[in-house]
């Protein structure tokens, strides 16, 4: 199996990038977009769980947006040609604990596509 | 691309059932065995962030076990061929918080591995 080919590697890296640009300006239809439209597709967020494309569309809706953050270290792996992984470490906004977002993307005829995600923040206990 | 092709799902439930196994028994050596040995393997626990399964074996050494847990909901779900992913609540003893664990598992010449985890703890605020 072929890791991290470098024009997949691109690929999935501008689609991680452009997902970051839709979430910091609550552009819905953007991330909607970046997301696989199934009833498989979950996420887990800081506060809630979302099972299924539309529990993650109504909660996107109701949200007001996300905090503002910054990135910090990012590590975007694909294996083989359909699938990938991109975990990153975030910094929101007067807040001092690390946040960290893990996507799972998987490409499908109509391009790379978020299946699976979990965004929480670093708590202090394991 | 087949999404859950019945053999490759019970495989991958089996591989996942197998880790919660060794998790609960603190079965070090079975853990390492389902984590793809690689420094792009990644793992957001609650409280620590690791990269690399160096960082991952360093981390289960020192750690003296996990906090016994029971499942809850498990959705788990396989895109084409060689990528699954496994998302998983949990609840510890004694806490009343929930637990969400994700887990992109790839097939390779010698099986189903883990090559990104995070583990966290449902919190109050998004």
């Amino acid at each position: 199996m072929t890791i991290n080919d470098p024009v997949l590697l691109e690929e999935v890296t501008a689609a991680f990038m452009e997902y970051e640009r839709a979430l910091m300006e609550d552009d819905i239809p953007a991330m909607d977009a970046l997301f696989h439209e199934a009833p498989t597709t979950n996420r887990y967020g800081v506060g809630e769980v979302l099972y299924g494309i539309e529990e993650i569309r109504e909660f996107r809706k109701g949200r007001g947006g996300s905090p503002q953050r910054k990135l910090g270290k990012v590590s975007i792996v694909v294996y083989g040609e359909t699938c990938a992984t991109a975990d990153a470490e975030f910094f929101r906004e007067n807040s001092e604990r690390r946040g960290r977002q893990t996507q799972t993307w998987v490409k499908f005829a109509e391009g790379w596509k978020v299946v699976s995600a979990h965004v929480s923040l670093e708590g202090s206990t394991h």
